[in-house]
């Protein structure tokens, strides 16, 4: 008899896993059912805010994947609409809901793959039953936002709450809609994802645009009339609203893990060995948004929801239930974005992390331009760079530009992976043309002025 | 008494040495003569194609730092059209002559550096007096292409023979200018910088702006008339041209060194240890388009002309002058450039070079995008990878593509110099969002066909 490995969640992680082990595992070896309890699968929520903003016209371009291409070409039994309310680990059994028609099943398991994701975060005065007020995590949310910016009468300020990537990919989407848009962040800037020094840049661009940003300020409660959102009550003053997003960032979704016992470590993220296995857990996997995983940098466990992580970690964990071998050594917290029309790059440690992490360090910032500084379309690119003391291994590195500027943080991400010391990197032999880089590269340029620095 | 340094070479590599020297050393403590037989010092020999096609369109925004400025800011004496025609180490002495009022010079040093550069391989058929036509190396070189160019009787056919970096840039270029032009390639392919599957998409895109490619072609002379050059002559017929341009590549201008006595190696470069001295000789350092270095994968001695290196040289030479500590290890190869609307980059070995050193590899292509697949804008993207056979390790990396493509090279190329495994690399944590790229990067998708590639 086939063994039987259930998939709760079917979104990257959970049905890459379902893909590879399958890859491995014929149908008379092993049978395969996923959980989702959205409408989609395989979908790129990474995506959402150019579908919200309309830069992408057709929702179906996010997807993936759809069920019907995993049910025939995969045999993957995916189920809709369907969410797991229980694990029990002794029975080896998931509980599940079918969350349009009512009723719930039990399925028997062998091997468990849990892949439920990440839920965002809403505050206490979110928690009502106000309409108007949108979470962004899955694809089921952009499209009830959609649906409310669209319906009459026809929302026109937008007050985005949290100035993280969601937050600021959101209030850019939204004033390309028309809207007017107020970002409310807590902290004294947005965008903390880089230095300060560094966010400025990306602050001042969205002002450009005219996202009205109101930093430093608390978020209290909500305004409504007539069962709709109508402000933002703040320590600062009401702000009016007719549609609020949240991007208050996310946590974990692993509430359902929790309860049967699985472990979560500091990060509130399920703990995984470096081949997603949830620790001391036998034939029970983990991957993606609910996981924490290893920041190679520091050394300490993070919580890093993104897609590319979420795949990759679900490819490892379907190899190995495939029978494959496989491991996810962790992260170097890579990410770009686009904030209005500038592009933000980051790898490994802030400063801040850096001094919570205990290194002694430097950091510079090193002006340059994406081009040979004579050919056309040159523009201003800054990267900042932090480096221990007094070893000179790069421990950071974060890039705002105008263009052609954000994935060059690749590059400082695999010298970072590779623990490079910002001396060996001035020697590092980079691609060199007009159009492309000055002839000094921006790259060398900073490693040059942090191996400077560390000289001092 | 100041110790005295003469710089041969009033370019990249001589101007940084002079510059770095300069900063650790006073003019109390030493005496800086450059000696340049062109008009210019520090210009972007690598810009001459653009500023030919008019897309930069002065001529002085080639020149990064001009001789008044070393004067007197430097305190370097920078001597314009004036070559050195000996160097006597016994006595310490060069012999200078002043290419406009004629006439010689004797100058002792105490330190020689020595960055003479490169000069166009000129094939015997192109060694005669005819007008019109052009080798491509210096500013001087280029001006004198406008000035034919401008002048009446307006060229309207152009020749190229060599389709290497530069005679593509140059067939680009007069493109641009409203010439019809024909590239003359001895070889099966121009582009043989990237193996031939990658060459075949440039080639594909030069023909697309209407470039007449000519491959497996031999010049074998030139028409005149009136002291004009009026064609080419080959093996297979006759190509009219009004103007002729030589892209057969450069060799090092090393004739001077090598009658001084200075060891040249098996490239014809003049041979230099990690910190830029020539091998064996003492005070004697030389950089730059003239020398010749180590390719880390190969670990064979190349000649790799290129102003990115003879950037990092001169710097590593004039620190090591000026009493510090550098090193230039060596290069791996990389390079990019624009050809038409494509982007092509490369690093490492190409398959050719890998068979030739004795690699056992495999070798995958990888189909991809630059952007999510969705945001628009998203244009394919191809990246070939050859691993080292079993090992995995990267030995070589080309990428071809239409948009935000060339840059990505770097990635890899610092993946190459810190001897990745394309098993490893399939972990790395690289910039993820939907302007910017795929889910699956494309680099990753490239490392994971190369896994699979190394297991069957």
């Amino acid at each position: 008899m086939a063994q039987r490995l259930i998939v709760i969640g079917g979104d990257a992680a959970g049905m890459a896993a379902a893909s590879q082990a399958r890859r491995r595992r014929g149908r008379d070896d092993l049978e395969i059912v996923a959980f989702e309890r959205g409408h989609f699968t395989s979908y790129s929520a990474c995506g959402i805010p150019y579908w919200i903003s309309g830069v992408v016209e057709e929702r179906d371009a996010l997807i993936a994947r759809a069920p019907q291409t995993f049910r025939t070409e995969y045999d993957i039994d995916v189920r809709l609409r369907t969410e797991v309310t229980g694990i029990d680990l002794d029975r080896r059994e998931v509980v599940a809901r079918d969350l349009d028609r009512g009723g719930e099943v039990r399925e028997r398991f062998d091997t468990l793959m849990y892949a439920a994701g990440a839920v965002p975060v809403r505050p206490a005065w979110a928690d009502g039953d106000v309409a108007g007020v949108f979470g962004m995590q899955t694809l089921d949310d952009g499209a009830a936002l959609r649906d409310w910016l669209d319906a009459e009468p026809r929302p026109g300020r937008a007050v985005v709450v949290g100035g993280g990537y969601i937050g600021v990919e959101m209030a850019e989407s939204l004033v390309k809609r028309g809207l007017s848009v107020t970002l409310v962040e807590q902290a004294e800037q947005p965008m903390s994802t880089v230095d300060p020094d560094m966010a400025k840049l990306a602050t001042d661009a969205m002002r450009e645009v005219g996202i009205d940003i109101r930093t430093g300020v608390e978020v209290t409660g909500l305004d409504e009339r007539d069962g709709r959102v109508s402000a933002v009550v703040t320590a600062d003053g009401t702000l009016p609203a007719d549609v609020v997003v949240l991007g208050l960032g996310v946590r974990p979704n692993a509430a359902l893990a929790e309860a049967a016992g699985l472990p979560l470590g500091p990060t509130g993220g399920i703990r995984v060995d470096r081949r997603m296995r949830v620790a001391g857990v036998p034939d029970v996997w983990a991957a993606g948004d609910c996981v924490e995983t290893l920041h190679l940098v520091s050394g300490l466990p993070v919580h890093v929801p993104l897609g590319t992580h979420a795949n990759k970690q679900g490819r490892v964990a379907g190899i190995n239930i495939g029978g494959g071998y496989a491991t996810f050594p962790g992260v170097i917290g890579t990410a770009v974005t686009k904030v209005c029309d500038l592009e933000v790059g980051r790898t490994g440690l802030r400063e801040r992390d850096a001094a919570a992490s205990g290194f002694e360090f430097v950091s510079v910032v090193a002006e340059s331009t994406n081009r040979a500084g004579y050919y056309p379309g040159a523009r201003p690119m800054t990267i900042k760079l932090i480096a221990e003391r007094p070893t000179g291994r790069l421990l950071g590195a974060q890039i705002v530009g105008r263009a052609e500027a954000a994935k060059r943080i690749d590059a400082l991400a695999v010298a970072l992976w590779n623990g490079m010391t910002v001396d060996e990197m001035t020697a590092l032999d980079l691609g060199y043309a007009p159009p492309y880089a000055p002839v000094w590269d921006p790259v060398l340029i900073a490693a040059r002025k942090a191996v400077d620095a560390l000289a001092r």
